[in-house]
């Protein structure tokens, strides 16, 4: 490490995934946070968003001047709506900036599948095709060679994290793993909408996107599919959940050889995480909550087999906004820059 | 009583407070809900917004044709931001309709004091004259004669059933109360809007309008001084807390005389609501959880005298929705109507 | 109908089983609360445990003297641990009283499966044989002419009312069928446990009993083998969210026949809840929240196919404290007695 | 600083005070954690009480042995029930540690005070004489010279930041200052207490101590009596909030000069606050959320004058948890020892 930081930009610094790099970043001790853009906001000073921030953070949010930022960054997140990051990547990365994006916009190999779930056409292959999906687990070499991540989202980091280690080692039957998750409202984000409203989530429990009909569907399948070499159904369901932060996924499997006991399984997953400090799979009988990891970098697995049932169930939970979206990026940024997995990233939830 | 139902439509029918008189109405044997209006939602069945309402509720919500509303309604409930009811009521009225109004336009005897807090011009001061304030504890014989009424909402109702007594008795001294206030986020209402986003709201607590910057602190003292014959000041801060339904007012005050004894006091409080059975003073000690009064239209009362400072405390709570909004229309209307002051409205919380 | 209520006594009525009870029973025009029995609490004021009842209920809590009961009472809940109520019962019976159990006591046809889960050594299996499995949309008719019921819980009721219609009719391959169910916190009942303090359960989300180790699991699968004939294995995994009330499982399946669309199976639920009118199956694409049926004794069925994966998924939610406690016993004593099921039980949740 | 860091023990480490140390600690680069005491558990591993924290802290709790501990620690923290401190801290300091206790037993300079609210009988008056109460921003210079600290905890700690400024500085009317304090649930601790049930807290509001009768009145008077030089009244009411984390009051006193405006009152105490790194006075208009300084050590302070009345308002916020307990030791700590005020300790929220 050299004793210079590197100096970042975040693009669309106002909602939960900016104000989660704002702070990420300022305990980080290798990055300086040089620019905050966002064309709705341009000209206020950032702690006008978020006012807890006045006494930390004296940024003003600029409009988004891709020349500038380019000059002034070394290194960009995009934290922006679907649809907007391919617009940007291209000019950022020819200027020689390193990007990570946190939409949906490079998490797709195959343009298509991309279109038909996000609606924008797009002619970008060549970009699409540079782009490494940002789950350091599974793809940590690659992230380290690549100059443009899409980083994926909360649901599908917790889901992939659980599936993994049974998929890529043909511990299941294929098609078999149903994927019940379970999320807190701040992945809705910041924009107002009715039926986010805490009048409305509070003390209920619901549903939606049931039946396939969830944009994650094809994204998981997609990684699970390129994992084992062929195509692999998922069934997932979302639900939301009345609290703030956190997702817990609840993957169910059935097992090839119905011999395998718990043990078994825990072992081949502590195997599989070897090498990947921020997942803790832990003791038999031992099942996470959501509150263990909130605030945390962490995603914690709970592992158990049902032998009458021939199932093995995966408790997998993460912080959606960290693990689940702005911590990841500054996990793939560690390893993009060279410097520790972990570096700035913090490790332990202050429980209650 | 006769067998025959009073026919009520509700313009406004959209928000929380229609769709608790939607609901509290369904349960009151003397009326029936004939006609539910509102321009943006014309044309949709009313359970496509409240869809659990589905297998009870077969109304189709339709525009605001004040005519036809008053050929089909004997009564109509307004539920509408502030400043659009004073534009409907005088036409209703002509036509003979009895009117409840949920919204500010006819709190206020003095236009210019509302015009000051809510902005619109208005010259109806001949219609204004003839509302009567709907908080039927204080006001029941004048509701009784009443075809315009004011209601109170949920702030205002739970402060004035604390003050009350101890202004028009003379207990204490003027200008010393205290009213710190305390509201779930359904009296937010069911508008989007990003600070009432579950995200925000849950896991915790603010306060706003701080320092007497807050509509609702006219309209208390505009009743405290009626009811002591002079100009009364009272201090009011509202807390917004993470919980949906729910307002508890803690009130302090001065006592003229040190002399005076919790038991006094409650005794007081006994019989200046001895013919109000929807408040109910708890004996010495106990004092009530906002908990107690969801989901009915009773207010709770907890008395306490602190010697060593010579303050009265008093605990007060309601449901912000029903007592501090629908139920007390509900409330009215059966006076207006000569009904028993309590007929179809909900007196029991299903605890916890 | 007489006009004579039906005088009834609660034995075990300081939990949230004899609180509910006690609450449905004062809006229930044709019985009336004679006894409030609990051994620990007997000699206090009911109001003492639950003081927002002071206004409404004067009844003393008296010690447990079955003779006693038995000549004022005409039905008994026993609203107690499990484990207790088979000691009282016998008694209640062969003096003449009806019984509706809440605990797990008269759950089980066959004693050994009991033993293994709950612990106890009984001997009792003539009285085990007259007893009726408490839901009446499954033993209607058995309920009618029973004096002993065994009233189902609440993560069993949710589950049974989304197996039954895809197992009774054969729709499903045996043993694909996975209940991932969520309960809100009252269903772990009044007792002070430290995993059930405020500042555990809230913010957070776990689970807990993974892989079949939970004692609902032999239940449920004791009534789907019922249902179709032959054992059944389900998968059963239970969730504690952070709200109070109310529970939801997502129930997933895989239908024999792919060719199976969405409205057929709307069609055959609807078909077999056609006499149940406390089951609402929404429409198509419609899925409910737990707050839908909150305060009531209402059950949703929302149901979806996902073609793709050939399953069936039903999204089932119930109040766990009524539907799933004391209002299914209410319900089933309304048959017993040859009144209207639906006689007083609340049918509408306040929402929001 | 040197480089070997500081052995650090806490006796009484199972509660929520502990568990907060504990994680606190992990990150302070000067001291390690050493010991990990408590009679009931001692034996188990720490991470048995805390599953969180398996993968990160490897102690063992064990049994109480003074003599044992301050061999082994240069400072001692006890985080115990109130009556239990005062019988080991003597010996510790005997033996040369350092003792910060999170109890009641050093707070009171007089000890009949103490008994009278407490309850245990007293004798070692000199040994409290030696202790400091432990509010840096007011006893800054004799925590830096003490041994042993008495912390204040979070209802005192965020009712007396809002207060001193104001009535050191004689702004306001002695006697006039009411304190409407609100907590979150975590302040009741981690023992199984039905009234803290998650299924009693949520979704409600309560008050408890109302009029003086809490422990916590006496403790804000003897210190504000300190400040002023003169005995001092205050009114202090707690409200426990559907919340885990955090406290919140708002502080009402009658100011003797109504000429003052808020932005000379912000003056005052930004300057009052000027070498306190912990308090951030907000500009004007501007009032903190609980949400703010969860997982902080920072208490934020809003001020407003509401010239109708004559009257200060201060919102003040702290996490009861940190800054109100276990970071207010760790901030005394850093001062016995001559090390930076700030060191180790959490500074901003993850917001949301």
């Amino acid at each position: 490490m050299t004793n210079e930081r590197v100096p970042v930009g975040i693009i669309g610094a106002s909602g939960y995934g900016g104000v989660q790099l704002v702070r990420l970043l300022q305990d980080h001790p290798q990055v300086e946070t040089v620019y905050l853009g966002g064309d709705s906001s341009a000209g206020k000073p950032y702690s006008s968003l978020y006012p807890h921030l006045e006494p930390f953070v004296d940024l003003t949010i600029e409009s988004i001047d891709l020349d500038q930022i380019s000059q002034r960054c070394q290194v960009v997140f995009l934290s922006l709506p679907n649809g907007l990051a391919w617009k940007m990547a291209p000019e950022l990365l020819a200027k020689g900036c390193k990007v990570l994006d946190l939409s949906a916009d490079y998490r797709f190999a195959d343009l298509e599948v991309y279109q038909k779930w996000y609606g924008s056409e797009r002619t970008d292959q060549e970009t699409v095709a540079s782009a490494v999906y940002g789950l350091p687990e599974l793809y940590r070499d690659r992230i380290a060679q690549a100059n443009l991540i899409g980083c994926p989202g909360c649901y599908v980091t917790a889901s992939l994290l659980a599936l993994s280690p049974m998929l890529k080692q043909g511990l299941v039957l294929p098609d078999s793993a149903i994927v019940d998750a379970k999320s807190g409202s701040s992945g809705g984000g910041r924009q107002a909408k009715t039926n986010l409203l805490h009048a409305e989530v509070e003390g209920s429990l619901s549903t939606y996107g049931v039946g396939g009909h969830h944009r994650h569907t094809p994204e998981i399948e997609q990684i699970c599919s390129d994992l084992v070499g062929h195509e692999i159904l998922v069934q997932f369901t979302p639900h939301l959940i009345p609290m703030v932060r956190g997702i817990l996924a609840t993957v169910y499997a059935t097992l090839r050889d119905p011999g395998l006991v718990r043990e078994d399984l825990i072992t081949i997953y502590r195997a599989f995480y070897r090498n990947s400090p921020w997942v803790k799979v832990l003791s038999g009988g031992n099942f996470p909550q959501t509150k263990w990891v909130c605030g945390t970098n962490s995603c914690y697995l709970g592992i158990e087999v049902d032998q009458r049932t021939g199932r093995i169930i995966v408790i997998s939970t993460i912080d959606n906004l960290i693990k689940g979206q702005s911590g990841q990026a500054v996990q793939c940024l560690n390893i993009m820059m060279g410097w520790d997995e972990t570096l700035g990233l913090p490790k332990i939830n202050f429980y209650p």
